[in-house]
């Protein structure tokens, strides 16, 4: 467990986000210092760490569906499993400024990687959990946050990047090329 | 590299299917010592192994999408690769008596868990790659490689369980309780 003094483990070395390139979808960032994962003053995206369940992390992912329960050391178990399989890219968008400073999470959006044998043993792309703080949407975090994982799966070599979602959002995942299959999702539930 | 004459090694540990019970499926085995895992004699379905390169496991994938360029150290590589992430439960199907003896890889289909926060830090089955050798298709090898599959991610603890699919088996998949969600399956492909 990790106590709250330590410094911060993050999920993946923020160093992979650097040079992620957004042009190409038309967002740039010409001055200022910003950048995708610098957007605004006081906004920063980047990889999970151990203290953001602190930041309020479980709250945001509750605004997606439903959470269940979710103690601290759940949330540090499994990010611990995550870590150790290798294959979990899950950012945050932090609000460094609220909460007197001490910072909060606004949004999330995860990518995961597959290995295969199909595809000359390709690896494949999945992006799961995106969403944003109802206070914190339409000033595209959303948008960045999704830009950032698909240029970041591009770069690890996926041959392609699937997601699922509402017909609604059909629009915004287009922004960045994502298009309906003629592949049909199907579910099979065991329990809520 | 696994040499030929060493013993083969399993991706995972075989006795995980041996309870797997298919009966609420309508799927039983009466009598003769035949069960989900062993439906004919000659004929048994068993995790993946370092020896089924060699069996023709890459020439059953081949029907089922566009393999690409695999050589034996590929797929020891990727075996290895998904032996380490510990999420990975490709089944297959062999015909023991096939090749005069030495054994002939006809079916497989994989289970991938993915670990979540959300679901009261849920696990989640993906089913990927099912597809029966062009042979031996309609001798319910399909049917017993997807029980097999989805009853292991119920047994795993699985809150549900997903695919994508064509939508000319939907009906194959609907025998298992599988239904066409609302959620639009979206890809972006970055190459072949
Ligand atoms: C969908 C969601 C992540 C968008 O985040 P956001 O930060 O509010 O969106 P942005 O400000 O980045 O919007 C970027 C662009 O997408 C558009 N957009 C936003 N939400 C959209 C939607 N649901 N459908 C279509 N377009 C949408 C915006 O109009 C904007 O367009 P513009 O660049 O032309 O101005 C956010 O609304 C959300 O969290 N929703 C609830 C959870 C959810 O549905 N997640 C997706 C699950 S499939
Ligand atoms: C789909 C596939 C795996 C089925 O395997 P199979 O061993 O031939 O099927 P089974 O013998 O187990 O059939 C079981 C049942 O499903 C039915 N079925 C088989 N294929 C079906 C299909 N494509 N659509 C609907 N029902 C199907 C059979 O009629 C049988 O029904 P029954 O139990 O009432 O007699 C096989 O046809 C295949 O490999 N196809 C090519 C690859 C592919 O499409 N894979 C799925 C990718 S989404």
């Amino acid at each position: 467990m990790t106590k709250d003094s330590e410094s911060p483990v993050y999920i993946f070395d923020s160093k992979l986000l650097d040079d992620l390139d957004l042009s190409e979808y038309g967002i740039k960032f010409e001055s200022n210092g910003l950048s995708p994962c610098k957007p605004e003053p006081g906004i920063i995206i980047r990889p999970l760490s151990t203290h953001d369940f602190d930041k309020g992390f479980t709250n945001v992912l509750s605004q997606l569906t439903r959470l269940g329960d979710v103690s601290k050391k759940d949330f540090l178990d499994r990010f611990q499993g995550m870590q150790k399989a290798g294959c979990y890219y899950p950012l945050v968008v932090e609000d460094t400024e609220a909460n007197e400073g001490q910072g909060k999470i606004v949004g999330t959006g995860t990518l995961e990687i597959e290995q295969k044998f199909i595809h000359s043993c390709a690896l494949r792309g999945r992006v799961e959990e995106i969403v944003i703080d109802s206070e914190y949407r339409g000033r595209k975090f959303g948008k960045l946050v999704l830009g950032l994982v698909t240029a970041l799966s591009k770069k690890l070599n996926c041959y392609k990047t699937t997601l699922e979602c509402k017909v609604e959002n059909i629009p915004f995942y287009g922004i960045f090329n994502y298009k309906e299959d003629s592949e049909k999702f199907m579910q099979l539930r065991f329990r809520d």
